[in-house]
């Protein structure tokens, strides 16, 4: 099994689980077969099944609920562990109600703000936090995916907070670029250049 | 001028010119320079400006003044026009508050949510209007970005009204594929997907 996917498979993986519980009792199902129903390319429904499950066998394809589950394996091995966010502000707590992370196997268990009032407004049975708590939530939680939802003027602090505490992959959302040792995964998601983008594509 | 950039060059056109303001006094001022500045690779920087602005002058490089106008325009033609959102949920609030669009010179100019409720408890000063005047208002000021943050069962509905209307780019949160004309420049934000990504790229 390879270890690394590219997003684009990845993104597909839950479009191929979706369909096949549709046809779960189907004893063994082909690439071709998948491709056609989803209207996906044959040739990339081949490759994504392999690099997540190896070949499957020539002229009969996949059992399927060994892909089934090899699929599933594969999106929670890779994807299964919680996260946390720091940063309750309305980007923060939209993160925190989004429902699509689950499809992906990842569970966001924590929210921190330093705002003790925004933190009290919230009650406990949410799991929003005081930034204090932060490291011995970590600590006893296993926390290594961190989301950073606040201000720019705050975002390295935090950053190098969720370093310091062993959290291995960062995705920010402030404006900047932040400083963040090789070790870890770190991404700028930068929502005003995606629209940006998305308008310089448009033809009026 | 090309018609269309890549969104890598387009990420960097603001750090371009937030640079260039620092030394606008410098008359002229070589791609050379700008790359060791910001640190930034040298071909890169050349394709870039070259890309939005054409080559500059052997062995001078650019009038610097003319340079950052060229790089604004560049931007502001490109992205200039008037966005709203469709969705006064977590999310839409959350991007009608995020202040990194203006960046790139766009500007979120209403909010729409058909819970009237929603609507009447931010006031009307906010630019937070009920559905019902989406029509007119996408009339009135010729809009041509439109931003989906409802429900996934809503998405499509709220789509088609876009299209309807005229909007050429839809940006949309809602967890599932839209379908949107060819004309329509169009692109679905997985947030789920770049969480996951990002977290299967960790080493732990």
């Amino acid at each position: 099994m390879n270890l690394s996917v590219s997003k684009a498979t990845l993104g597909r993986i839950p479009q191929y689980l979706a369909y096949l519980k549709t046809v779960k009792d189907k004893k063994t199902i082909s690439a071709t077969f998948i491709a056609k129903a989803l209207s996906f390319g044959e040739v990339q429904v081949r490759k994504d099944l392999s690099a997540a499950c190896g070949n499957g066998k020539p002229k009969v394809g996949y059992i399927t609920k060994d892909l089934i589950s090899c699929l599933e394996d594969y999106v929670n091995v890779k994807t299964d562990c919680p996260a946390v966010i720091v940063g309750a502000g309305k980007l923060g707590l939209a993160l925190y109600g989004y429902k699509g992370f689950s499809l992906y196997g990842i569970q966001i268990v924590a929210l921190f703000d330093k705002n003790t009032q925004v933190v009290s407004e919230h009650s406990s049975s949410k799991n929003i936090y005081d930034v204090s708590e932060f490291d011995l939530f970590c600590y006893r939680n296993d926390i290594k995916v961190g989301i950073i939802a606040v201000p720019e003027t705050e975002a390295q602090k935090v950053c190098d907070m969720m370093v310091k505490n062993n959290i291995t992959a960062i995705w920010s959302f402030a404006p900047i670029d932040l400083k963040v040792p090789k070790s870890v995964a770190y991404k700028r998601e930068d929502l005003a250049l995606s629209l940006a983008h998305l308008t310089t594509l448009r033809q009026d």
